[in-house]
């Protein structure tokens, strides 16, 4: 058979990735639990329902769908034949494919509060941390199967949830020491209060979309795109103004208070981003209000946050999240205010790779492997090795018959700090620390090993 | 919109089940790590051509295919249909889904080492901890969306693996406190020797699936089974006598050697079990030989195990495994030998919560809730819970203006032991015990909190 291939944006984890991975992941996990909140998980296969409908038309295009079984049941040709069709109109049949891949964390998180509303405990605070698909075409950074890394709380609407998730942005990239992360914030009500100046309320979404384009396209761009959504040029001035307001947070904030005036959209906006700024000052966050942050989904309604790589590392945003006033609206249970904000895992790791930021002991695999010396060697090594996986410390035998520089090459490899040398006739073990080159020489017995600084 | 559901055989887990369940991978992860194994990660969705035809027919029709996107474009239309007409006949098109869900976690890790075999360090040891997707009809215990648990060894031939393997299972079952596990061993030698005897080796699969099955449908019913594969009366004989040997494992051998005599096979299938024995004996493992034991999957060639729920608990199957010769061979490389074992994850939740076997700190969410109590509270309580954090304590506020009776009804039902009240004026909190009842008061400050046994 033809040498095998992985699919088109997927990837292999090597354990050396998977421990860097698993690193990043557990400083998250740690942190959110830190705050109280707890781990959910939902099934990757979700009814295609569910999903439809939920991320704009582009989105429902990139989700993958899963072929049902059963389809060339005799008693169901005709039923599958039809169900084609519609999808070669572009259209969904749940006779072809009843079922699809998770989008997001959102939306499935939505769907369970939905579903469990009555048993759930709220202010209901979880953290999902899971793989989801999508049908994007590959490219530098992007994948069709990547994880993503949510923590949400519903049922609460003080503005407070927001400070605590400032704070979980904060102390999760300074214990990974992405010291010089950026973390932006705005409220959807000022985004709001703008729309209703420029050209009404209607316009929210279209304004929206295109200041979100502002970093990747340019205000030119941006503004081109405006005049194609019939916002007038006096409107547009506006708009620009708004977006280049500058200085520092409490600077900004009276420049957009001359921009927008009293509207009661903008006065609580206001409002919202005040209250973060007091309540996170003196906390030595890198916090700022960044009124050109506007964030792609519709469903966001009060404070948004972006948090940025350091702006000499060119990877741009490595999270984001928002307040939102009704997501569950979608599944019939309607008031369930929340807010949420999502880290992004791959883009962490590129940052952590490019700033060599990944401490020494992640790349550590087992610590302490014992060369195969004999068969009377092998009985005493095991007896140590037992005796030392019970104080934690791992430890593993080469079991083939192979040249010891064969043996130490499989330790350097593996990055194994220590390599033991059994001698049996001498009652002696040579231990090599591999880093440091040193040797020390024990005596062959369990406790020697056990008082030894592996 | 209509309430939600979850797709069939599928399954949300809340945060009391992933944290029970988070309980049993890291000890299994812990352990596997303890003898220098690594994680390695796969993706999802593979190639639909790496998975079939590796899972016999029956497995092939469970395997859950992906649609291809852009089938209703123009240009694909023609293709489409006329693959469409071949999945309606029974087969398989790429023009229609080219990608699949894993449906085990052997084939990925046989197509990644496959795919990087000059790359890396042999004897490789991964372990791989993902959830598997099949078709299956949803009953009790069977899941459609479930986690595998497995951890293999390729290019060693050493034995010492198997005696590895079989001691990871006993220090995994021992830190979940399953101390009555059952771990069979039997040698696929044997079955290859008794099938020489009894109808030739090409009956080898016939007579292993029909053992298989011993545990399910009985003595009788495996006789007529291999009845209807043309065993004849005389060779049934032979393995029925095969299949009642009893007594212990010693004893056992010395039976199987009068039954199968000195065929190389036999020979080197009692070697093998004798070397496992040997080298397992006071090391208190509850080991013993089972030549009943057949398990399902071709590729086993040598040792197979089966780990088993203690027998009062009537889940039987744990855990299982063997030694296979050439599986990435497959994938057009041959000649890499391994061994594996794999945990029944959900299988020993299920052991777990009916002994009653999760710690009750598996239980405990976040440590310590303070009540609001005001806004000057607030932000004295919040210096503390820093604080807290930093020492690795988890904390949380009860943001909402609820009444103190539904705040102290949140921390029962999140299992929060301890629940704190601040007096700004007094300068005091109450630090309520809530699973002892007991009170106790410390000045309003950092270092008291700090000095206290949360």
């Amino acid at each position: 058979m033809a040498k095998p291939t992985l699919p088109q944006g997927t990837r292999d984890f090597s354990p050396e990735t998977v421990r860097k991975r698993n690193y990043i992941l557990a400083t998250i996990k740690n942190v959110f639990e830190l705050y109280g909140f707890q781990p959910l998980e939902t099934p990757a296969l979700e009814n295609l329902e569910t999903l439809m409908g939920k991320y704009g038309e582009e989105g429902d295009k990139l989700i993958f769908r899963v072929l049902n079984n059963g389809l060339n049941d005799p008693k169901n040709l005709d039923k599958s034949r039809s169900a084609f069709e519609n999808i070669l109109e572009g259209k969904n049949d749940v006779n072809l494919t009843s079922r699809a891949l998770r989008y997001d964390l959102t939306i499935p998180f939505a769907r369970y509060v939905a579903m469990n509303h009555s048993q759930l405990n709220y202010p209901f605070k979880r953290y999902q941390v899971q793989p989801v698909w999508r049908a994007d075409r590959p490219q530098k950074g992007r994948y069709r199967e990547f994880y993503q890394c949510d923590a949400d709380v519903v049922g609460s609407k003080s503005l407070m949830n927001e400070v605590d998730l400032a704070m979980i942005y904060d102390e999760v990239f300074r214990k990974l020491r992405i010291d010089r992360y950026e973390l932006r914030i705005n409220s959807r009500k000022l985004l709001a209060s703008l729309a209703e100046k420029c050209g009404g309320s209607e316009k929210l979404t279209d304004i929206t979309i295109a200041i979100d384009k502002l970093d990747k396209i340019g205000l030119e761009k941006v503004k081109n795109e405006l005049r194609e959504k019939s916002i007038t040029d006096a409107d547009i001035n506006i708009i620009e103004k708004y977006l280049s307001i500058s200085g520092d947070s409490i600077q900004k904030i009276d420049q957009v208070k001359t921009i927008l005036g009293n509207s009661p959209d903008a006065q609580e906006g206001i409002h919202e981003l005040e209250f973060i700024l007091n309540n996170t000052k003196n906390k030595n966050l890198n916090l700022a209000v960044d009124f050109t942050l506007a964030r792609g989904l519709n469903y966001y309604t009060g404070i948004i946050f972006e948090a940025k790589a350091p702006s000499d590392i060119q990877i741009g945003s490595i999270g984001g999240g928002g307040r939102y006033d009704d997501l569950t609206g979608l599944f019939g249970v309607s008031n369930i205010a929340g807010v949420g904000i999502s880290f992004g895992v791959d883009r962490i790791y590129d940052v952590m790779e490019e700033m060599n930021l990944f401490p020494e002991e992640v790349m550590v695999t087992t610590r302490v492997m014992f060369l195969n010396s004999g068969e009377k060697e092998s009985e005493e090594a095991y007896e140590i090795m037992q005796a030392l996986r019970k104080r934690n410390i791992s430890c593993e035998m080469y079991y083939e018959n192979s040249k010891v520089d064969k043996q130490f090459k499989y330790a350097e490899n593996k990055n194994i700090p220590f390599v033991v040398t059994l001698n049996a006739t001498e009652k002696t073990a040579r231990v090599k620390d591999i880093r440091s080159g040193k040797l020390e020489i024990l005596p062959l017995d369990v406790k020697s090993f056990l008082s030894f600084n592996f």
